[in-house]
């Protein structure tokens, strides 16, 4: 049994601290965050994180909930002690400071794909490199845009061999619960040609020619990417779908126009907090014409990542060697 | 001097008309519309079509306008006779049973691209097939999508070849006065591949190899297109842009970081309606890579096909043989 840590209880922590009680070789140790907002008051209070011992990421954060109703077990200094691996899910530029205390108590890290690439030399994902990240320090756990490429791309590299891929990115602009950040009405471009997805994809699949160009459009719901792979060998639209089909954490779904119907279609399911794990490809967009392919598909960016970070602790804490086998009993925990 | 009639005052034709009245070689003989709405009646009474003789596109729309405040000076049936063009920017599909009523009284006919392409032979793009459509009875100005691509891609083809062409399109949902339609928060894609757009681009510039995908997103400014052009001889960064820069119609401009801060230099320069007929690249979304180009431009959907159909006018009517003598005329009086 491994003692898990989660660092930050936000968008992708409340999630994958969830996910961590979910698996019967990983025991959560406790949960941190430095302040008793609304997300982690409810997590912890009335959601899926109710009863877990709660931690301040700091000991200057106590003075944050004095009266907050949340019962503070310790600082995150204490726990460490009797933690064997911390999945930080702090905003992107404070796991730095993390960094060192985590490695100053000897812990594993898990670092997510909005952090710098300096935080770890591994960037993870469960079906390219689960072997390379075995009994390692530290992994960071690459993006959703990332992560939904590398899943549809990597698959097809090794059926038909892919000459280079074109990623035209729509991305939603932010969580749903985020009423800070724009645009209202605006599309707004990456200047940058390739833009930074590309490169990402790459830390994972470095052999890859990938370009990515990408806009930020008003929306909260899942990202949308326009792709275009030329591929090595001959294929049909049909042997493309059958494939993923049966790749793990792809699903091919036909009849859904939007963005909206397909939420709403893990809506009617049940899944908590209608996640979507899963890249979704719109089943109806996938066309073959000679050699080139060319598909649509939706990226839930909340929860796409929250099996990879199981899979890596697997990985990292030798709970598994075989990638595939922690593949089957991750999706499994998560009924994906 | 001819005289030409504009049925249908929307979004387009509201912008044709008053193009109309500031070309000095053409007469606007009035102006049809079926209800007395209020694009129709500020365009009429206030705004840049005061004046303008306004005619009922039908006897059976009469009874609409009654009370109105809105003089009608009869039917379009009646002032077809004076005519010698109609511009037809009825909505679409509505655009068929006018097209009967043209022919009988005579007149030359052009519609737009929203129309269906059987509503005449010639896809019309002023720089691409000026030539073709000198004295033609019909013709239909391609949509606002396609021509911003025709503008951008066929000075590539002349100047460096162009193997292939392949454009995500991320598309405005609506008009910004239009509060009927969708989407609000979900991201729309076209689900077959190509969409539309390349066989209408294949329409104006048959030999042309290209490939589009396209999704409709919650916004009301400008489409977005991320484009990739595979080139055939060597270029530059730097070439392509200053090609573009001396192409009409097509503005290179730096600094700007999205469709919001665009439409605002638009609206500062003191634009009529913030207007942007210009097809307009992000200066820094330009990058050559080899010999392949990427790019990312903005298209004005309602404005961006208005000197189209002044060119359009003057090829049809034979008042001018040189196509660019042509445009340079129309740039100059709309002051683009």
């Amino acid at each position: 049994m491994v003692n898990v840590l989660v660092n930050g209880i936000g968008t992708i922590g409340k999630r994958v601290a969830h996910a961590v009680l979910l698996q019967d070789d990983m025991s959560l140790s406790g949960v941190c965050d430095a302040s008793p907002n609304s997300i982690v008051k409810t997590n912890l209070v009335e959601g899926p994180l109710a009863g877990v011992d709660f931690f301040v990421s700091d000991s200057s954060f106590k003075k944050n909930f004095v009266g907050s109703g949340l019962k503070v077990k310790g600082t995150m200094a204490d726990i460490l002690k009797k933690v064997d691996i911390v999945i930080d899910c702090t905003p992107a530029g404070v796991e730095a400071k993390y960094k060192l205390l985590y490695k100053k108590k000897g812990v594993k890290m898990i670092f997510q794909g909005g952090g710098d690439k300096s935080l770890s030399p591994i960037s993870f994902n469960a079906v390219v490199n689960y072997d390379k990240s075995f009994g390692v320090e530290s992994v960071r756990v690459v993006s959703c845009n990332t992560t939904s490429l590398v899943r549809t791309i990597y698959p097809l590299m090794r059926s038909f061999g892919v000459d280079y891929v074109n990623a035209s990115l729509v991305r939603r602009a932010v969580d749903p619960w985020d009423c800070k950040e724009g645009p209202i009405n605006s599309i707004v471009p990456v200047l940058s040609v390739p833009s930074h997805h590309a490169l990402d994809v790459q830390e994972v699949i470095p052999s890859l020619n990938i370009i990515t160009q990408s806009v930020k459009v008003p929306s909260t719901l899942a990202h949308v990417h326009m792709v275009h792979a030329s591929l090595r060998k001959n294929s049909t639209t049909e042997s493309v779908k059958e494939l993923w089909e049966c790749t793990s954490r792809v699903k091919v779904l036909d009849g859904f126009k939007s963005t909206g119907d397909l939420i709403e279609h893990f809506r009617d399911i049940g899944r908590l907090r209608y996640d979507m794990p899963e890249v979704v490809v719109f089943g109806e967009s996938v066309k073959v014409i000679g050699r080139e392919l060319y598909w649509t598909h939706a990226v839930h960016s909340e929860s796409i990542i929250v099996p990879e970070n199981i899979d890596a602790v697997r990985s990292m804490c030798r709970l598994e060697k075989d990638g595939f086998k922690s593949i089957i009993k991750t999706d499994k925990s998560l009924r994906i």
